[in-house]
């Protein structure tokens, strides 16, 4: 698989022009934040877990995005409720395994999201791709105790397994699907610094997935703009708090030729 | 109905001096940024949704701000107590029917509101103002596909049918009341690139409702602070994100000369 | 007690090297603004409240950090069952007693977690103090109503009765402890303007007594930190809403010098 500039610039447009209605059941703490940068990028993005609900929104919608971050049971079983509607519509489901491997509940959960929803696409940091796989492994918290490229194996064998793309993303992000595998290496090293830029990743899968079938070019078209978008907010952010700021107005102003100059593959 | 600078600028002063304490039942997306509205304007925002202390609270507001962004059952239930409070103790109560018509829960959860709180003042988009009178019709998500103008006969029919202002925003603001209807010309086209500015217009609303007891007033002057605000705030903004931050400071530094220089009605 | 700069800012080296997990279980409104700040300083924040869940995180965190600012029946028995785990492992737990005073409900939580939990650190406003220790006391919202003076003597009270350390914010910081009593003077006019800036303060005490076990101490350097960084973000924002992304660069670049220089005891 080969990703051309041009081709992540005509999903930002088709984005742009179609606002597709992005689903979230996500965590608290990234709510607005995904939600802004679904809107800089044109998407249309919609909060809502209730059980009476999610099924009626899961209907309407161009994707369904699932983030564990702060989950607990009411929200599990309507992340099911929603997953079981999309995937009869059809629509993409990206999955955000968020802690997995910090707690059995967590690890337990984003297994069994796994197998029901049979997702799309999932992105992790290394650390949570890894804890989908292996029994036993655990991790600090929601942030990586390990590199990208030691989780490639794992996205390999998880990406064979449920059909599925896997990002694995940090320093490198990973894309890896049962054709091939690519590499991105936009970003900035300020990045981790910023509560919830893997959660907004994970948003953007969805609003490309929305208007991109072929979900393995979705993701990494995703993967390539929140990295380049995130290059082009730290270069004038003395700190974490502009790069967050930043990071939404990179995403609403970018061109073709931002892209075509910063693209790292 | 006419809205003059100085009448605008006294209900700042009053909430500067004042610091009412608006009670907000709200959702999640935009606690942070609808509270830091009101903290900026001078007022003195509270988030309380359980159902041990919603009574209490509304029992010492000086406004109760309902929005219906992320439901669930438990949390409609605080809405009906506090909103029953809040109609013993004659303080305002403003109704934000987010994603009213997108789902068959937000519309019903809406009007029954409606029905049992008797607001005072609504504020929707286009769309969630026609949800609310019209049956069958529904919307895409949270974000309007009707503009403004096309709901005015909407909010006609609701203001007469429940005595209530009904603020529909959008490129212009109409504030609907018994009495009279007042055209809002400011704002920035950018605006709703950001995540929850409507819901801080309503929080606003609030804040002076809790200092003007004419609510048709009180509800134009606060979308005119929105729209002016929200302009200022744009003027030095390459993008969304940007926009949020310097809203905030613009609420903030918010002077008699920028609402007589900017006000367009 | 006395405070240096150079064992403040051997703490945030520490911090900065170890990366804590803070696991916090805390309010809606802020859960971004704290998660940044803890990630700017170096920490390693998580949120989790689900009951499968809070005691395993409990079990692997550095500090547990309990906030009431948006409390409801099911946080409460997460917040008791993650303290009772915290208090075997004798990690440092920290308390924010939020809008105690404003509401039954809330003072009775905050007392019943301080008698459940034994917090090492309490940090709250003047009112919220007060409230604690002092039976019919009420407040207004979560803003405090009083200055931080005025709570000096219950916060004597209550560090003597629960042997923890006890910090009173305001314009003046008092941290008090059964040994001594600190006064910082940092800090700006405009933060209390700043939604969620307490609580801020309340998750860098998690960080620091996560890498200090002399809780005065590290509780003392928290709000130096917090003042000086709230400081030198207040220079360069013309409002509130600036100050808040300010400050989370502040506490990113903070330096020995900075603390050096502005250190107002």
């Amino acid at each position: 698989m080969t990703i051309h500039p041009s081709s992540i610039f005509q999903d930002v447009e088709k984005i742009r022009k179609n606002a597709p209605l992005v689903h979230n059941i996500t965590n608290y703490v990234v709510m607005n934040t995904t939600a802004n940068a679904l809107l800089a990028i044109g998407a249309s993005p919609v909060m809502a877990h209730a059980l009476p609900e999610v099924e009626d929104m899961a209907a309407i919608a161009g994707a369904l995005v699932i983030n564990i971050g702060t989950l607990s049971d009411a929200w599990i079983e309507a992340m099911f409720k929603a997953a079981k509607i999309a995937k009869s519509r059809q629509i993409p489901i990206v999955l955000d395994p968020v802690g997995a491997g910090a707690t059995p509940y967590r690890t337990r959960t984003a297994r069994e999201l796994i197998r029901a929803a049979a997702p799309s696409i999932i992105r992790g940091n290394g650390s949570e791709i890894m804890a989908l796989c292996e029994e036993g492994r655990t991790t600090k918290g929601v942030d990586s105790t390990s590199a990208s490229d030691q989780a490639i194996d794992a996205a390999k064998a998880l990406s064979r397994d449920l059909d599925c793309v896997v990002c694995v993303t940090g320093a490198i992000d990973y894309i890896v699907s049962q054709k091939a595998m690519v590499q991105i290496k936009n970003g900035h090293a300020m990045m981790p610094r910023v509560t919830g830029l893997g959660c907004t990743a994970t948003a953007l899968c969805g609003a490309f997935a929305a208007v991109n079938p072929a979900y393995d070019k979705a993701a990494a078209h995703a993967m390539a703009v929140m990295g380049i978008a995130g290059e082009m907010a730290a270069e004038h952010a003395p700190g974490p708090g502009t790069l967050q700021v930043n990071l939404i107005d990179s995403l609403y102003r970018l061109t073709e030729a931002d892209i075509t100059e910063r693209l790292k593959m």
